[in-house]
């Protein structure tokens, strides 16, 4: 429905680029799930572009504000309502251009779908500014799956031609082992290989200084998932996170697992063979990425989504006046990242933990979320 | 919404492998929409199994009833209730082997998720057969969506190590060549160059015979859509799309035009230059997939679809008997494909049909399938 | 959305009076709860015309068919299909007077909706045929509903300007002795003061004979809903039960404990004064039927639906000729009830329990209708 | 789905009452429809206290504040977010009486269902000012219906035991005169008859300064609204009004034309004769308040709800100490209104549009909201 993902836990976002503010509504909390605001703004400040010559000169506070649902740093059981204002706008960069439609942008998608009613400045609703809009609302979930135990994390597989080491698919604790890593490091790119961060540091830059951008692969795992989410067929695990993974407007793609390489294995290599371990049922390999016939089976959760090269570029491209309707050049100007990959990785992350919240909320209603808690009444 | 797919077009389906029967309910058609049942019929028999070595020993008639909402070849604007009866069942080739998880099915996920309620005999819910129930549905979509002149038609890109030429993602005319041709194909594997029909088949049954199977990659077209269908974020043409291609089980990735590749290009070469043609607004090239922001630029839509290997294979696996909890081999008995892939082409044409219908009505209402028509009064 | 109702729990209904068959499909049941085909006939019984003088001279089986999702007694977790085929069908009836808009139905409307394509025979798609769909999926539901101690029950507050007792509102104990009284009663009409059934019948009897019809009020108590249960504002506990009650075409108002009386109380006498009983807190008087800000309090829930007299009788009417566009007498064929309030009331019940599961799985999940069961694998 | 209500069309709403903001989501109007500030403030206004013995003494300056989607005084086609910032809050007068569970209010169901996380101040979530937040979408969708030619309009049918002159139902030139007054009318109550008004304020006050409170009945007309709308069974008309109305917590009953009077009418007296009217089929009388089957006629729609009186007494009344959990007298502080009545009459004129809004777009897309319009693009 339009700006509303989730059924049982859901997430509403609204915004422009450059109107007052950018936001959400997260219904479906329980009450007394602990909000720790610290959380949600080091999720916003991964985010955040820092003005290197890595990502976009526009640097917002990004401040979440908290309007309801939220008291004492607990939920309370009602719509969480998400405000970021948007404070550093230069809508006057646009204005030159705005009839030039900026090729890979929604400029002419915007015409055709609200006739130039659209509000175009920076990019409107289109911005990729609104992705901070899921990672406000993903951070709530994020938190709450966390202290459920499951753990969801996301690093550069791929990057301006440089890759780093893939999560260990088969081997689950070397895979808890990466996510560690990842999770310890507190700055810096999401890189299990950290000496491949300044080798693609400089590649992006160089991509930038020629006026272009670079694109790259994005690889999230879920960890802690019990066996027995998910539904058969369209509410299947991988259907709700592709919806949501597709749902930022630059993934072209996603895999789960094995992915595209199933199609030239042969049933007896893709298959996981199951076995007991203790008491538990798991599988020798995890080709399959923790899910079969839709349905999670405990073993972890991985995929990878392709994220193309931000569009936004300062060579000089080819394009059409739409109002002139004639071909016409663009040089771009404006404020934009020549990779957005780095900070699309936290924006994967969150919009996976609302996807999962979603499906968890979906199998036990809101009892994961919530903790054997003594009566608490405090600072009424 | 469990197994409901669609907000403004939606179809819920039922059903177990070996149960009475399998089906589903389409709601949200127009009133006087012409329903051919020999259409749909033809769509059934593309993803009918034949007994050739190629697919299941297991045929089915497969003739879709229709229970409601179309009389005298028309909807009559209520839900349509499609009902497939199970007749080929054999489920006393499961008995044996009940308790013994098949690796790469959902028999363990579906005891973590039923606890032994669920119905097992041959799948089950999960049986590739409910597949039957999408194209049932998707047809009488897509037929609507032809007559608005929207076609949409899926290639075996690649199966068993062997390749089909692509779809020519980046030049509108010989797609729509290209889409003449497999849809002038009456009978066959649904292949662009037809010499490697032979070689492909080959492939399969030499798997088939040593008990084994093989997986591939299925591509989409989709022709004809309007610019401007689809929404920004949550319910992009993109997200729409691979939330059904990833309700059919065997479905583990999907990329959109360049799809991965774009991982390695530059923004420079990644982004589609406009240009007018004639009055219209058409890109150069379409990596992007005649999408942008998530909404649909007037440029064909093709995707590409990862199809893992059947799971049902006949050679001696590992696996665990879920009762005794213990390790345990199993050789699989029933009937069952050496490979889907041919099989399932029709299947991703036809859940794309029911996302474009979803998108179509959603943007639309129902006036993009009803057409001017005299009042009429047939048969009463 | 059009022909679904629930978004936890949901039933989706299809057919048409003289269709091939008319069902749903209800989703979101658990697996391994028990399904009683014999308290879903009973409950069919109770809506079954009889032929009698007192209902409609067509007398339908109404033998509900379980296509899918059930098996060996149980639910299995998938969705099911409920199929009751029509056998009685009397088409003739209908075409001599297809074009004269019946008042009171809803031939006109269907005309300005589906613009001739409606299946008209008997109603179609709008013939209270359709509510046997309703009573087919509400008693699976309502069977669960009881054996979690959730009572749903309906009688005949008033008939033919005849008046049952009312139900006890504000005494609890009194309305659960009422409700037993009722369900002990295996035949005849849901009266609490049996010596007013007679005379109502006599009454019905002599509209019939004057080829007119009744109307009447019923009245519904549902029992043992835990406190909790519902939302502030859209999803109250009103909001839902008041949708699906309006779902029955011939219902045009509903009133929720002391309702309309509201409107002269002040609210000194209107408040339902808490007191503890024990461990729980009660209310003294229950003017608000059991709800507070849209959500359950543990009282018991009672609410009043106004059942409009049936619009087709025999006696000559005005009305027009929808196709030469003038005004026309009509006087109606076909096989239609004198009053349909004593079959509607086990519809209310029904609809009531859609409302009451879609709610409790909302709140819980599928946790309340699941019982600790040991592990279970009968006749596979 | 909890807080959002409407599927083509929909409103998600937030709020406590002494939290930092109320507010909502409106989602799916098309782009380019005019949004009048001064409407939306006009109807904010008519929702306002006034601090006259009659209402409230909290008076709020309820200034909606457009975060999102408008633009230039018309929507830009994504989400629009309303805000409205809480400014005249005493959270004190409620700390001391925390514990005692009001009488008809929610305070005793959320503890229930939020656990004593719940925003106790003010009501929080259960507070009548979030019906603010209805008023502020409700009043955007209202003036895209009117510039469609359909009028919603609400009157005070009866408060404090005095009646004004009803809708006439019967009569639509009649009625439409009648909606030109109220709506002629600039302040005031909401009253047919402007002779019933001092009366009426005159028995508000003197129950208010009983410490007591009174209750009513509203009446809402619909006009304009074409013949079609509206769905067979589930999404009928008077589901979704009834649906919404009840939203409202005080609402606890709701009657479609002649409502509970059918309960004693014969099918020959109840039934609205059809005729011609020129080439118009319209009907002699309108029991059926516009709706036959659940789809409108063309007629006018018109409803009744019963209003309680307000919870919020300052007579002593008994209740329970929740913590002590004992019972307990209760004294409320706070400030409240002696009647909701008159201000409640926009509220369900909103929520009215609310449900025609969602009605309207699921039968005719956005189409019916969009004008031709020349391209427009000021002010970039």
């Amino acid at each position: 429905m339009k700006n509303t993902f989730g059924s049982a836990l859901a997430l509403t976002i609204f915004g422009e680029s450059h109107g007052r503010a950018i936001g959400g509504v997260l219904d479906g909390m329980a009450a007394g799930v602990p909000v720790d605001e610290g959380f949600i703004a080091a999720c916003m400040d991964k985010r955040r572009a820092r003005g290197d010559g890595l990502s976009t000169p526009r640097v917002e506070a990004d401040k979440v504000q908290l309007l309801s649902g939220v008291m004492n740093g607990h939920t309370t059981g009602t719509a969480i309502a998400l405000m970021i204002e948007n404070q550093n706008t230069r809508s006057g960069d646009y204005a030159k251009t705005a009839d030039l439609l900026r090729p890979g942008h929604a400029d002419y998608t915007a015409y055709a779908k609200y006739h130039g009613f659209q509000d175009a400045r920076g990019g409107g609703h289109f911005s990729g500014r609104i992705t901070a809009a899921l990672v406000a609302g993903g951070s709530i979930v994020l938190g709450a799956l966390n202290r459920a135990g499951i753990d969801i994390t996301t690093h550069i597989a791929r990057c301006a031609g440089i890759s780093d080491t893939p999560f260990a698919l088969d081997d689950a604790a070397a895979l808890a082992a990466q996510v560690s890593v990842l999770e310890s490091r507190d700055e810096g790119f999401a890189l299990l290989d950290a000496s491949v961060e300044e080798p693609m540091k400089t590649a992006i830059r160089a991509a930038g200084s020629e006026g272009d951008s670079v694109g790259g692969i994005l690889e999230t795992a879920i960890l802690g998932l019990p066996a027995g989410v998910g539904e058969p067929y369209f509410d299947s695990v991988e259907s709700l996170i592709s919806h949501m993974a597709f749902s930022v407007p630059a993934v072209k793609g996603i895999e789960f697992g094995t992915g595209f390489g199933f199609a030239d294995l042969k049933g007896s290599e893709a298959n996981d063979a199951f076995r007991m371990k203790g008491d538990s049922v798991v599988t020798a390999t995890n080709h399959n990425a923790g899910i079969n016939g839709g349905i999670t089976n405990g073993m972890p959760v991985v995929f990878r989504t392709a994220v193309k090269p931000t569009p936004s570029i300062y060579k000089e491209q080819e394009t059409v006046d739409y109002i002139a309707k004639q071909d016409a050049p663009l040089s771009i100007q404006g404020r934009h990242d020549p990779c957005i990959v780095p900070r699309a990785a936290i924006v994967q992350t969150c919009v996976a933990a609302l996807a999962v919240g979603d499906l968890m909320t979906a199998r036990y209603g809101t009892a994961w979320m919530e903790r054997p808690t003594s009566y608490r009444r405090e600072g009424l």
